[in-house]
């Protein structure tokens, strides 16, 4: 297979998702797809430096049904009861189940279209989205299994090896370093200016031993999280949110919440605004220094959360009354959902650079967004607080 | 004052507009404006090298009135007739004329709210902004002036005297190099699917020699361009669109037009889409293998040009009926704008790295903006017309 060089375990997982599905069968010929070269990206770093990337991503073929497993077949980690098997049931199985609830939720019929695509040497992927709705303006819901490549630095790194700026340190030469990565990811956007945005996204990533030096350990890391967008608070609503949130870290340990919630409002920031995208949750990254079984149990813990933490909102907020001025608010929030998705996701910035497929990568996007200039809410509305509660992160749980 | 160091006269020309502004008294209270920190940029490379930008942004005093020049008054080419300053009265003279045109257009007693604003150390600029006219949807016209200075590796860089990779060459070591910088930058966003969008932005840049090594020639560039951004191909107005630009520039050199329509192209390309976002039109950048007068003139010519190449086009389209599937057409290339500023523009991701004022940086974004999942327009319509002529693009004069 062509080799996908990547130089995170986070960018490879991050990449899941973005380089799923060739196509969804929902809107209009296909034909026309362009399809993106593979090939070396370069972009000028900050100081004009040219930074490589290596990438090449394997093109994928569209299957009519999803198979019982994307795993290879080669007997690598594929093993009846190997974490990478459960991992992928689990997202399999939680897509499964969210669809199923979103498609309750928004009660009109309408379905999850979906699309199963696979790639020859190994891995694949099911997108499945909903558009246009009753309840929801667009709710996509990916799984994705990817068997790649990465550079031995970045292994070297990604373990905390390597010297200083990256660099290799001493020791004996490596050679490039296979990998896979599943992943669970998900945006849901409702119309109603009350029912808040949801995402979410779950992954699992093991590299095997690197190819010239066999002696030297499989690594492998957990990522994601669940992290809500309203327009308004409700304090009602919020505080479900992270109570769910903090259930399913406390059946494993009292550091998780504090420490992934704070992660989570760190992650979700808008640079350039000074302000986080919404009311967080929780989230973590190249998490590994606990027990393999338990990050496992952890993240399908949290993955099952998904539906008890956000239906119940969207449910009560699915027919609240609104005005005008509530939806021009919810679409300059908008704005700024896909300000951070654009220039700071690191799943989205890297499927951007890598030639991922752009519709399943910009999926997480709303259907409609707004800008207006110079727009400040006046102090003592609900639309200052909002943007207070993203400026200066609260604790929504006495903790 | 709190130097800006930039790495290359792009960067630092894009950087002007960006800066602009403080604040346009148009919408709402400012108090709870966040003023972004001044301070070293760190971001993360394609290869996961951490890639540092040393830049401090001098925070600007809003002013009462637009003062006589923005130029310091120390003779450092501030001179009567200098190029600098005929180049700020000549990007002054045009916002003002743009903005009176604009105004006309649009025909309902909307006018631009201004905003003025300077820096301790010299430089400031005019902001202009027309939003929800009847014809416009947000129109953005903006001058300003910066004094910074480059790292002496940028300076080399920038006149060709780098070694590999950037590095260095050998010679005598250099300091910091102080630079000047003037630019017009607008960006035009009718209502009307069939009235395109437009921008134009003309800059010059200017060093002073090193201050170590000061017999080190002095360095000037121009840059900039004008295109056309419409949702529906309307030939008569591409054709005139670019005949006006083909004009300007062939009172200079023959092969400016073909030049910098290729150069246009090439620009506003939006990668992970493999589609310009729009017609084109001319750019240019670093441009100094001419004469200066000429092209001082030449800039001149294309900042004159803006009016008599679009007005025309305004005032046939802004009333024509349209549906509703036109304007979501529209709303979906208004994504494409987004797409491209927040991601490939480099005036835009410049500004938002190195705490330009945001809402000046972002007035570039259309109102509203639309995210249709995996929507492809069928062949033989017009909207698959305009999408073809993005992914290939074509020449629109006999040449």
């Amino acid at each position: 297979m062509a080799p996908s060089l990547l130089t995170t375990p986070s960018q490879a997982l991050a990449l899941a998702p973005g380089a799923a599905a060739s196509r969804v069968g929902g809107g209009g010929g296909g034909s026309a797809r362009v399809s993106f070269p593979s090939g070396r990206v370069q972009r000028r770093g900050a100081l004009g430096m040219r930074v490589r990337a290596s990438v090449a991503i394997e093109k994928e073929t569209p299957e009519s049904e999803p198979p019982p497993t994307f795993l290879r077949e080669d007997g690598s980690g594929a093993g009846s009861g190997s974490v990478r098997e459960r991992f992928e049931a689990m997202i399999r199985r939680v897509q499964g189940e969210v669809c199923a609830a979103l498609e309750e939720a928004d009660g009109s019929g309408a379905r999850f279209v979906e699309d199963v695509w696979s790639r020859p040497g190994g891995g694949g992927g099911i997108s499945r989205v909903l558009q246009d709705g009753r309840v929801f303006e667009k709710a996509g819901v990916n799984v994705s299994v990817v068997y790649g490549v990465m550079p031995p630095d970045a292994y070297r790194a990604a373990k905390g090896e390597a010297g200083k700026n990256g660099a290799a340190a001493d020791g004996p030469k490596a050679g490039p370093v296979p990998f896979f990565a599943a992943g669970i990811s998900s945006v849901l956007h409702p119309k109603n200016p009350f029912a808040p945005t949801l995402h979410f996204n779950y992954r699992y990533f093991e590299t095997d031993a690197p190819k010239d030096a066999p002696g030297a350990p499989r690594q492998w890391w957990f990522g994601g999280g669940t992290d809500l967008t309203p327009s308004y608070i409700i304090e009602e609503d919020v505080k479900h949110f992270h109570s769910v949130q903090k259930q399913a870290c406390d059946k494993f340990d009292p550091s998780f919440y504090p420490r992934f919630k704070k992660w989570c409002d760190d992650y979700f920031y808008i640079k350039h605004r000074n302000e986080r995208r919404g009311l967080g949750g929780i989230f973590f990254d190249d998490l590994n220094d606990y027990d393999q079984e338990m990050l496992l149990n952890f993240a399908t813990e949290c993955a099952d959360s998904v539906v008890p933490a956000y239906i119940p909102i969207v449910e009560r907020r699915k027919d609240t009354p609104f005005t005008e001025e509530h939806k021009a608010w919810q679409q300059l929030r908008r704005g700024r959902y896909v300000e951070f998705n654009l220039v700071y996701d690191r799943g989205t910035t890297f499927g951007l650079k890598t030639g991922g497929r752009i519709e399943s990568i910009l999926v997480s996007l709303p259907l409609t967004a707004r800008w207006q200039y110079d727009h400040t809410p006046e102090e003592g509305t609900e639309e200052r607080k909002l943007l207070d509660a993203c400026i200066n992160p609260k604790e929504w749980l006495d903790l």
